[in-house]
C-alpha cells in the first residue's frame, strides 16, 4: 500500500496515557471537503483497527478508500456540507508514528519498545491534528469498530470538543470473548518463529501467524449466517493437492486463505499486536470510577449509535448499553439496530443500510 | 489418562468409507447395566470428539466419567434397566485403532498413512461391538456433539437397528462457520513446527499448535454471555512477567490458557486432525442423494433431538432441521430447547437442564 496521506509532525514530548512517551510522533490524515469560515463544520473519523487515513478518494489519492461510498459530495458525509477528517491511528503503520517508525531518541525502529498504546493516546493525538487544523470546536466526531472506543475516549477526554458523537459496532470496553479472540490472534503472530519476539526482518515477517490470526479475524467479522448463504458446503474449485489430507477442502477454507493473504502482506505485526492490545484494554470506567460516572462526564448535543444484529464481536447488548448510557446525559439519542447480514463488517459493506441512517443524522438529502 | 476400558479386536479387513483399509481393527468400549435376557434394553452412545469411551464411573474404572451425572442407577440412562454401551471413536486414541496405533501390515505407527477417517467408518465400527456384544436391536442410539453425526450415520447405515434415535447439540452436516473454525485449528497444529508433517516425536508433540486449537475451541464450546457474566474484565491474578506485554492480562486468558494445558497433553495430534475433518466431511444428504432422502431412509419409533439457545457450532437452527426432518418418516419426535448458558458444551456440564429431557425420554423416574 503507498501512503499518500499528509502528514504532521508534533515537535516535543508526547506523554502515554500509561507510561512512556513518544517524541516528536507524526501523525498521517486525510481530508475531504472545506472548512468553513465559522470553522465549524468539520466531522472527525476514527477508524477501526486496521485502516489508514484513506477513508475516500481524493484528487491527490484517487484509489478508493475505505468508506469511498460515505464520504463526499451529496454522500452522508456530504463534503459539499462537511470538512471531514480522517486520521491514521498512532500506532498503526500508514504513516503515523508506530511500532514499525523509527525512534529519533535511538535511531532505531521501536518494535517492542514503544510503549504500551492505549484509545486514550490515539484520541490525544488525533486532537492535536484537529487543533492543528485550527478546529476548536467539531460538529461531530465519528467512531467504528474500534474507533468507536477511540472516539469514545475523544469526547470524555475532551468535554465539549463535539458537538455530537456517532459510534458505529462499536462498545464502552471489550467483553471477554472479544479479548479471547485478539488475545489467540496476537498469540498466533507471537508463536511465529518469524516473529522473533517482534525483532522480525521486516522483509520476512511473521505472515503465517498474521494470516491464521486474519482468519480468526474473519470468524468475528462475519456472521455465520452470512456463510451459510454464500458458501454452504461448497467445494474449493482450485485444490492444488487434492490427494493431500488437512489441506483444503471447502471453498469456505479457500475464501479465508485468500482473504488472510490479501490482509497480511500490508500490516506490520508488531503495529497489529499493539493495536489488539490496546483494544481490549480500553475501559471506558476508567474515565470517571464507573460507568455511569464516565457518562456523566460528557458534553454531547446529540448522539447515534448503531449497532448490527448479526455482530458477535461488539454485540447488540454493548450497542444498548452505549445508547442507554448516552441517553442520561444527551437527551437526543438515537439507537438504531440494522438487520444486517454480514455481522461486525457490515459498516464497511452493507452500504445500503447504513447509509440512510447517517444521512438521516447529518440531514442531508442522500443519494 | 491411563485406559481401563474393553477392548476387542476384528480380525481381517475394515473397508474405510472413503478408501483404503484397516487390518484387524481394535475397539475399546465400556458399559454398565445388565443386558436383558431378551437382549432389547441396550443404548449405544456415540461421543464428542475428544473423549474416551469411560463416559461413567465403574467397578473397574472408578475414576469419573465424561458423562458420570447421566448413566448409573436411577440416573437418565438407568443402569438398573438399561444396559449402556460407549465405544471409543475408531480414529480416536484412547484404545480404538486410529492414526497413533500401529499398522499390523507395515509394524509403523498409522500417522498420516491411516486412511480418510468418517462418520461411516466410526459407525461401521461401532456397529461390529453392538453384534460382538450379541445386540441385534438396539433399544436406543444416543449422539453428542460429533457423535451426532456418527449416530445419525449409524441409523441410516443399518435402518431398523435402533428403535429410538437421541440427537444432541448435533446436525445433519456442518456448516461453513464451523468448518471454518476446525480448518483453522488444523492448521494451528499442522503448522507447529514440531508437527513434522505428521511424524512428531510422540515424548515433544505439537503441543502449542494444539494448545491454541483448544483455546479457539472453546471459543465455540462456550458461550460469550457465559464468560461475560464468570469473567467480565476481571485481571488475571498468576501473571509471572507483569511488565512483559502481549502475555496474560485478562482472567479470561488466563482460564483459556489452564484448559488448553489440560487437555492437549492428553490427546494425539493426528488423531485429532483426522477427526476433526471428519467432522467437516460428514453430510447425511449423501444418504439418499438429498436431505429428504436421506431422512426417508431411517427406521425409526421415537426420536428426541436437543439444541441448546447459545450454540454456537451446532446452532438451533441445525436442531429444527433434524427434527423437521425426523418428523416426515417418524411421528413420535420432540425437539427441546434448552436456553442454557454454557453453549455448546452445555450437555456435559449443564445436567440439571438435561437430566430430565433424557430421563423423561427413557420414561425414567429420575433423581
Amino acid at each position: 500500500m503507498s501512503i499518500k496521506s499528509n502528514t504532521v509532525t508534533f515537535p516535543g514530548r508526547f506523554a502515554m496515557h500509561r507510561g512512556g512517551h513518544l517524541m516528536s510522533p507524526t501523525l498521517a490524515y486525510e481530508t475531504w471537503g472545506t472548512l468553513s469560515a465559522a470553522r465549524d463544520n468539520a466531522i472527525l473519523i476514527f477508524s477501526g483497527l486496521s485502516p489508514s487515513a484513506h477513508a475516500a478518494s481524493s484528487e491527490s489519492d484517487p484509489s478508493a478508500g475505505w468508506w469511498e461510498d460515505m464520504i463526499g459530495p451529496g454522500l452522508p458525509l456530504d463534503t459539499d456540507r462537511f470538512f471531514v477528517i480522517a486520521v491514521n491511528s498512532l500506532g498503526s503503520c500508514f504513516g503515523s508514528t508506530g511500532p514499525a517508525s523509527v525512534n529519533p531518541e535511538s535511531g532505531e525502529i521501536y518494535r517492542l519498545a514503544f510503549p504500551v498504546l492505549t484509545m486514550e493516546d490515539i484520541a490525544a493525538s488525533a486532537k492535536l491534528v484537529v487543533g492543528y487544523l485550527g478546529i476548536e470546536k467539531l460538529h461531530a466526531v465519528i467512531g467504528c469498530s474500534m474507533g468507536g472506543m477511540s472516539g469514545l475516549a475523544y469526547c470524555v477526554m475532551y468535554p465539549g470538543s463535539t458537538r455530537a458523537f456517532v459510534s458505529i459496532s462499536a462498545c464502552t470496553r471489550s467483553l471477554p470473548f472479544a479479548i479471547a479472540v485478539r488475545s489467540l490472534q496476537r498469540e498466533l503472530i507471537r508463536r511465529d518463529p518469524k516473529w522473533q519476539n517482534g525483532n522480525y526482518d521486516r522483509s520476512d515477517p511473521p505472515l503465517d501467524g498474521q494470516r491464521m490470526a486474519r482468519k480468526l479475524g474473519m470468524m468475528t467479522y462475519r456472521s455465520a449466517e452470512e456463510w451459510e448463504q454464500r458458501f454452504g458446503r461448497e467445494r474449493a474449485t482450485d485444490i492444488q493437492n487434492p490427494g493431500e489430507q488437512f489441506k483444503i477442502d471447502f471453498a469456505i477454507e479457500a475464501y479465508l486463505q485468500n482473504r488472510a493473504d490479501q490482509f497480511s502482506g500490508g500490516f506490520d505485526a508488531n503495529c497489529y499486536l499493539y493495536l489488539s492490545r490496546a483494544s481490549d484494554l480500553f475501559d471506558f470506567s476508567e474515565h470517571g470510577g464507573s460507568l455511569k460516572a464516565a457518562f456523566a462526564n460528557l458534553r454531547l448535543e446529540r448522539t447515534l449509535v448503531i449497532g448490527v444484529t448479526t455482530d458477535i464481536l461488539f454485540p447488540l447488548r454493548q450497542q444498548r448499553e452505549l445508547a442507554a448510557g448516552f441517553k442520561v446525559v444527551c437527551k437526543d439519542t438515537t439507537l438504531i439496530e440494522l438487520d444486517c447480514l454480514r455481522g461486525h463488517d457490515s459498516f464497511l459493506v452493507e452500504m445500503d443500510a447504513f447509509r440512510p441512517v447517517i444521512c438521516d443524522f447529518f440531514e442531508g438529502e442522500c443519494r
